[in-house]
């Protein structure tokens, strides 16, 4: 039943956001009473807080997958990026946007997971890719980890981009795409253009059928 | 004597922050009263708001004369950032600090300037980049000029780039460089490597004599 609840709550939450999902809501949805909610979790918050919790570990988990299948950071980069897209193509900006005003608890979550796991990631990333000639040797990697981490939340920032004029998943990918090209070598950029290539092909293949 | 006190607050706003100088060391430094600053300003405050709106129409010149003189977007915005080290050299962290904490109304003033001004520079520049075939065609303006504006105040971050483990500028020379290589063309990087051949000889033949 827990496992019900959270993931009845997940699709809830991206679908309208938090603050307008009530607990009456979710039991409705699932054809129980509040009172079995209340069984497993004390209050909203708390099933806020595992639901984010858990979708950090999953996006973990298939980020660390996505690494050891890619070839080389390039092509991890934007694997990532494709990941990204897949992940959050179905939530709603308003769930964004309540969490970083309205729930610092769960907030702080996802702040633990950048600092820790996404810094480390990048840098990661950032240092295979100067040693295998794709990045620029003369970049300084905290300087530019800690922009690549901090865009990934502005793309979600409503005062930048407001979501009744700009798309969150364009912006991602314009900043993502921008990032990548300013510290590709020569070689690098090669590289890059072949998998943009590769991608283009397989947008053209797909979109046919859609 | 209103010129000679925005001035004199000026050197000590820079130097120590705005917290820390008070009414009395503006005048002690002068030889002159408290009484004669509170006749040409009400306080602090009003001092604070002038020498901040004076700098910023001095910026905005120096910054239209550069862009009059360039011969290429490259080039202007790699003078842009020579002006920036140029005048943001003596300006303590602190200060910076102190006016996105504890001074709004200042700060109010630099917001007006970056969602005005600043914003409005750097589309001109990318439109011309593109237009001259330096800037790549496939970016995304609008997106790419909120990256720019924000890295400016982000280098000013405490919080991103601890001011006892980075330096200022340095944050700045990265983030710029790294936002001009993502924008430009196999034309543009061409005329970039050359300024920055013709930059690194500069700063060669200056140490010597340094």
């Amino acid at each position: 039943m827990k496992e019900r609840i959270l993931a009845e709550a997940e699709q809830l939450f991206w679908k309208y956001g938090v603050r307008s999902v009530t607990m009456e809501d979710i039991a409705r949805r699932l054809g129980i009473s509040k009172k079995t909610i209340y069984q497993h979790f004390s209050d909203k918050q708390e099933i806020l807080q595992q639901v984010i919790s858990g979708k950090i570990t999953d996006s973990e988990t298939k980020a660390d997958c996505l690494t050891v299948h890619a070839t080389n950071p390039v092509e991890e980069i934007l694997m990532v990026l494709d990941m990204m897209r897949k992940n959050s193509g179905q939530v709603s900006p308003n769930f964004l946007i309540d969490i970083q005003r309205h729930y610092p608890d769960a907030f702080a979550l996802y702040k633990q997971h950048k600092e820790n796991y996404i810094m480390r990631s990048i840098l990661e990333n950032i240092q295979k890719g100067i040693d295998q000639g794709l990045y620029r040797s003369d970049i300084n990697p905290p300087i530019l980890a800690r922009l690549r981490a901090e865009q990934i939340e502005w793309a979600f920032n409503n005062d930048f981009f407001p979501t009744n004029k700009y798309d969150m998943l364009e912006v991602q990918r314009e900043l993502m795409h921008h990032f990548v090209r300013g510290i590709l070598t020569e070689k690098g950029f090669a590289v890059y253009n072949q998998y943009l290539n590769q991608f283009k092909h397989e947008v053209e293949r797909v979109q046919p059928n859609a």
